[in-house]
């Protein structure tokens, strides 16, 4: 095999312990990130092209062009598997790379494919606007309404709080002035409103921490102000008006004038404290003080990794490892014993999406993706946020010219789950088997949430992912907000919000040419040939049934017919197995989230308008197509009324039956905080998973296939051993002993 | 405090290592199993009742009447309170007797009370027939339909298998003849047929393995009889016809003719082989040679036990520990820092209710209390089951005059979670925390499925169940199965079923008084003061309620408006926190078996007619009486159109709002076998759960108390170290690294 990868990464992973068995991964990465040259060359070349006109970022200012993002193009599934699976050479490699086009009344994002890589023939290489992934037809651009981030809040926030500053010291003994000693700050919604083609901020007031705690956002003040922000020309913006106390002032003189007015009602303000303090508070309890119970690997790692090519393989699972600066990690050709099981699983974007009596919390839906999982990787903490022997690898984003690595930010680690994956007790013997599993671990910190996502491999064949949320919850100051949450500390409601995040399962069973099953548990009342003809029988059945196309394929777990449980499992109908059942794998949800719907609450949401289509039902599935290749787009919330991709428009009546598949699952958490999220949310009940359980896809459970189980025999009869004897038929004590007679496996 | 323990376990522990801190418990153990001295006294005391005309069981045949059960009466809650928490004396002990009166026309189980314990004054004991805690109001007796279980078979079964015995040998190459060579076995419903007074049984043969392997249940032959076996005498018990490749025939001749008709058609006969076998099996994958990662407990257990009264501590919580034949291991007056939050949490009844084409598999609706939970409490293998470090306990089941004790069948120990339970990244810092827990667990193997029931607490003051399944499934013969499951073996069909289990969880939130809360988060369309009244925007609520009464308390956790997610806290209105909301507990269901439903798919079940009314709903709620402890009785199989406990009449009206509530939940598995259940159904999937969190219970997260945290600050700046650089704009290589300016916390 080729090896195209002219430098390693050795010198950054020189931290890293050499923990697991090193190996050269069967084909190169068609998912590796661009290598240091590749980027380098496309920046130098992209500054060679006078048409882009672009600055430095260093040197750049709102007014001028620059790179936002360079790295790798994916390529094209039919590509890939030309390469993978018909020894084809690799694909060829593009940058997909994002100018932040600024230089201009009209400020948007051009996205751009550079390319063929390398960059080595300057004539041969080419950019190109990127336009076939995205439903939005516009050659690649979309509008940056964040283009004057900087002006807002020097030539227009700061001026609007200063305008009442009077006000803010009086009510929260503090100003924001964008100086260093600013005691409260000021932020607002997310996407902006754009209606009618206006863009209109809200924005509200919160208190900074006293100490380095991150703690603002349960730091609301409840005071909030409206401002039209259309256009680049802070002389044409303009303050609409303030809400306080559920009362609307339709300018800062109207505001003002009340404030001073009799009977002004001034509420209460956050300020913190301890109760928003993560460190250890209270009594410490003697027993914690011991060390409690630890997991160790004595042998060391028992999977083996190529770190050039990011490539993993344990227990018969093989898979490659790609990251992006939207989206994080993704797993790519997902194998169990050579035969690919996934093509593609990854996140895709992450919505919360609040409410409230106030305008803030009412038009904020965070779409994620905007601010980039990537970035926000940061390095684990060893023994705390995966174990101390894991693996740990690094990541790597474009920001300013540069690759940046964030050490240690993915761990690799096997575990041992706390139960067996089988056992079974007989008269004659005991026979059980450990549950050990392989998992593949990155957080990412989007501002006050800490997403910690977990790729799981088991060794039934099972494929599992997990979200779990800690971090500070976005709150909400109380007034009025009674309908919209709970009341959780003085003047704070932990504003109610929705989770939701996407994933691409793009499963290829035994092939790409898949179907989607539904099989329901249907009660129902029928007679049988051995039954009372008189007296139909109230059973239940099973009912299967292929899902025909896009027309029927937009899917909820929980039917509106509560009594009836339906099972979807992806198969394919021309790979039956010796006994005509269609090999597949079942996707189970699991969650312990409020139970239920992995989709929004809100129907057609005023905020989001189409910016997040994929967020409406539990579990969706289209047909593939190379230019589909992803649900959202990081700017969807720059345009929401026409943005980059239209989730909608993927469902266009295309075939399901025995096609290319992909199902893009939601995993959801409702979270309505209690006071046990301050100061942060805990983890063993904010989840939300998947599984991907194999169905009639292997003849047995792939679990008998490890050594790890044991078999104990007992002998003929119980060993009962009396104790005492009390008078006729009185009290005997028997101790039951089930005396080994050999270890018949293990 | 008193100790009313006369002897102590000692001599049965001698096996379990002193791996915890031993103290004694602030008070008795009033749900403590009788000791040997007070069951031998009620044995002894029994036999000397001239009218309860007893035969040692060992002298018994089948028309004698003998003790079935002698165990702890569990005393009143009304009478437990006034000892925990009023300084009264603790309860009265009583045994609860179960008689097998059989020396009569008409069987009956007889449920006695006798007492008062200790049986020191023999004209104080009397027995009393226990009739308060069943709805049946028939002295505490319940028909015996398994009087003639031995007559059964030597008399009638296997008579009926000899007279076909050509047509089994030609078919399955075996008899069932009751010999010790037989090959194949007869056994049949569960319950049996019970319309119109007559008593109907359906049998099916099923191979044995050739081998030690319990794999009988994975081997029907698909050849089904029935019989009318209503009273005791052998001569009055009728033939009524034979099932075969789905034509009924009335009688043996008629089988008998057909079968050698030109053109009968034979079905193929399930064989064990491998594929039933749960050895290692396969290539031996090199790596998985090496040790996997293990827990390790190095400073030993960080928990209290009082293993006399069965009484634990851990990180704030304590409970008691108790244990029945019927239900096994349940806790009682779980505390969180000396506040009960649960009086009683504990297993009430296990339905697995079948469906299916051929009769039995119809008609097989498995209640396992009848088999007893208890005395399917076997020894679990430390190091797979449970840790090897955990400390494991002995129970202890009455049978045949005889207290049995199975060593080391429950185990307790700390785990720590894969995941922490809180962390937060910023640029300053990350604080994080490790998630350990301590489980409660054993595994009871009720023919053959092993349920293994885990009770958890965790940091933050959560508390959970787990049920997994493992071990054989019982399957069908394939011949027109179809519809009611996979074909999963050459002549088998994964026969579907659901596993119903309930709970009994009786909360007690600050005191007795309590509530149950519903909060939906619910879509709306609404205006706002800061809103455009002409365009009103989408977006949700909370809707809060409280459940008023019993006639509005059978609920299921999906709404069947599936846009809506509710979610059920059990609170006391009048115990506000400061901001004025009602502390409480969260029910939060966690599954991943098919997302959704507790209960039972079949409506009206034709099988368990009212047997199992707990079964039809998710959660289900009533006031406490003294008087409905359990929600399900081990005979309710015996008499299903009048059991002795029939759940419906729980339900009559009775106020719910702040009085004593107990919450009945369902855990279920909804299960259509695939060949992944062969050998055995793996528990990574295969489970159920639910946990009761705290909802504005504390004032904040209480794991914020243990020790086992960090917090690392970084520097201001973070570290970059510049790698390379290429040319003018070109590439840099920044490894950004954070580094450790101290540990701020840990």
């Amino acid at each position: 095999m080729h090896n195209m990868q002219a430098r390693s990464a050795t010198p950054l992973s020189a931290r890293t312990r050499s923990n697991f068995t090193a190996f050269r991964s069967p084909s190169e990465n068609p998912w590796k990130d661009l290598t240091d040259v590749e980027t380098a060359s496309v920046v130098q070349w992209l500054f060679q092209q006078p048409e882009l006109n672009l600055t430095a970022a260093n040197d750049a200012g709102e007014w001028d062009n620059t790179i936002s993002l360079v790295e790798l193009m994916r390529p094209n599934k039919s590509d890939v598997l030309q390469y993978l699976d018909h020894d084809q050479p690799p694909p060829t490699r593009y940058a997909h790379v994002v100018l932040d086009v600024r230089a201009t009344l009209d400020p948007y994002y051009a996205e751009i494919l550079v390319g063929p890589l390398p960059v080595t023939n300057q004539s041969a290489t080419t950019w190109v606007p990127l336009e076939y992934p995205y439903t939005r037809k516009t050659q690649g651009r979309i509008r940056n309404l964040d283009a004057d981030h900087d002006t807002i809040y020097s030539e227009w926030l700061y001026k609007i709080s200063a305008s009442i500053a009077d006000i803010t010291l009086d009510l929260f003994n503090g100003t924001a002035l964008g100086l260093d000693n600013d005691t409260i700050r000021i932020s607002g919604i997310s996407p902006l409103w754009q209606h009618d083609g206006r863009i209109i901020r809200w924005d509200t007031f919160w208190n900074l921490p006293v100490d380095d705690f991150d703690a603002s956002s349960i730091l609301p003040l409840g005071l909030f102000f409206k401002s039209d922000v259309t256009g680049r020309d802070p002389s044409k913006w303009k303050l609409e008006g303030w809400f306080y106390n559920n009362i609307f002032y339709e300018t800062t003189n109207a505001f003002r004038k009340a404030y001073y007015s009799p009977g002004f009602v001034k509420l209460p303000s956050n300020t913190e404290g301890d109760w928003a303090r993560t460190d250890q508070q209270g009594p410490i309890l003697p027993e914690d003080q011991k060390q409690p119970p630890v997991m160790v690997a004595p042998s060391g790692a028992r999977y083996a990794l190529d770190t050039d090519q990011k490539y993993v393989t344990w227990m018969g699972f093989s898979f490659y490892i790609g990251f992006s600066r939207d989206t994080g990690v993704s797993i790519f050709d997902v194998r169990y014993n050579g035969q690919r099981i996934l093509y593609e699983l990854g996140l895709q974007e992450a919505l919360s999406h609040y409410a409230g009596n106030d305008p803030v919390q009412s038009s904020t839906a965070y779409l994620d993706s905007f601010y980039g999982f990537g970035p926000y990787t940061f390095e684990l903490v060893k023994g705390y946020d995966c174990p101390i022997y894991a693996t740990y690898l690094n990541t790597s984003f474009y920001e300013s010219e540069s690759t940046h690595t964030h050490i240690d930010s993915l761990c690799l680690f096997e575990y041992d789950a706390d139960y067996p994956i089988q056992r079974h007790t007989t008269p004659s013997y005991v026979s059980t088997t450990k549950n050990i599993y392989l998992t593949l671990r990155s957080v990412s910190t989007i501002g006050n949430y800490d997403y910690t996502i977990s790729y799981t491999f088991h060794l039934d064949g099972t494929i599992g992912i997990d979200v779990r949320a800690s971090g500070y919850i976005q709150a909400a100051h109380s007034a009025h907000n009674t309908n919209y949450g709970y009341q959780i500390h003085s003047a704070l409601s932990g504003s109610m919000h929705d989770h939701i995040l996407n994933f691409k399962a793009d499963l290829d069973i035994l092939g790409t040419a898949n179907s989607i099953e539904l099989t329901s548990l249907v009660p129902i009342t029928t007679s049988y040939p051995w039954s009372n003809p008189n007296q139909p029988r109230n059973t239940m059945h099973l009912s299967r049934r292929i899902l025909s196309s896009e027309t029927e394929s937009r899917l909820n777990f929980i039917s509106p017919n509560s009594q009836q449980t339906t099972m979807l499992s992806i198969i394919n109908q021309d790979a039956r197995n010796a006994y005509n059942e269609s090999r597949g794998y079942r996707i189970l949800p699991s969650s312990t989230s409020p139970p239920s719907s992995g989709h929004l609450t809100i129907i057609n949401s005023s905020t989001l308008i189409h910016a997040a289509h994929w967020s409406e039902h539990d579990i969706q599935i289209t047909q593939h197509h190379d230019h589909e290749p992803r649900s959202a787009h990081p700017y969807n919330n720059q345009d929401v009324y026409n943005p980059m991709i239209n989730f909608n428009e993927f469902f266009d009546g295309g075939d399901l039956n025995q096609t290319d598949l992909v199902v893009w699952i939601n995993l959801a958490m409702h979270h309505v905080p209690t006071t046990g999220d301050l100061p942060n949310t805990v983890m063993n009940t904010a989840v939300a998973g998947v599984r991907f359980v194999p169905g009639n896809y292997f003849t047995g459970d792939q679990s008998r296939g490890t050594v790890n189980m044991v078999r104990v025999g007992f002998g003929d009869d119980e060993d009962v051993v009396e104790v005492e004897a009390f008078g006729q038929a009185g009290e005997r004590v028997e101790v039951v002993v089930r005396p080994v007679e050999e270890v018949l496996w293990g």
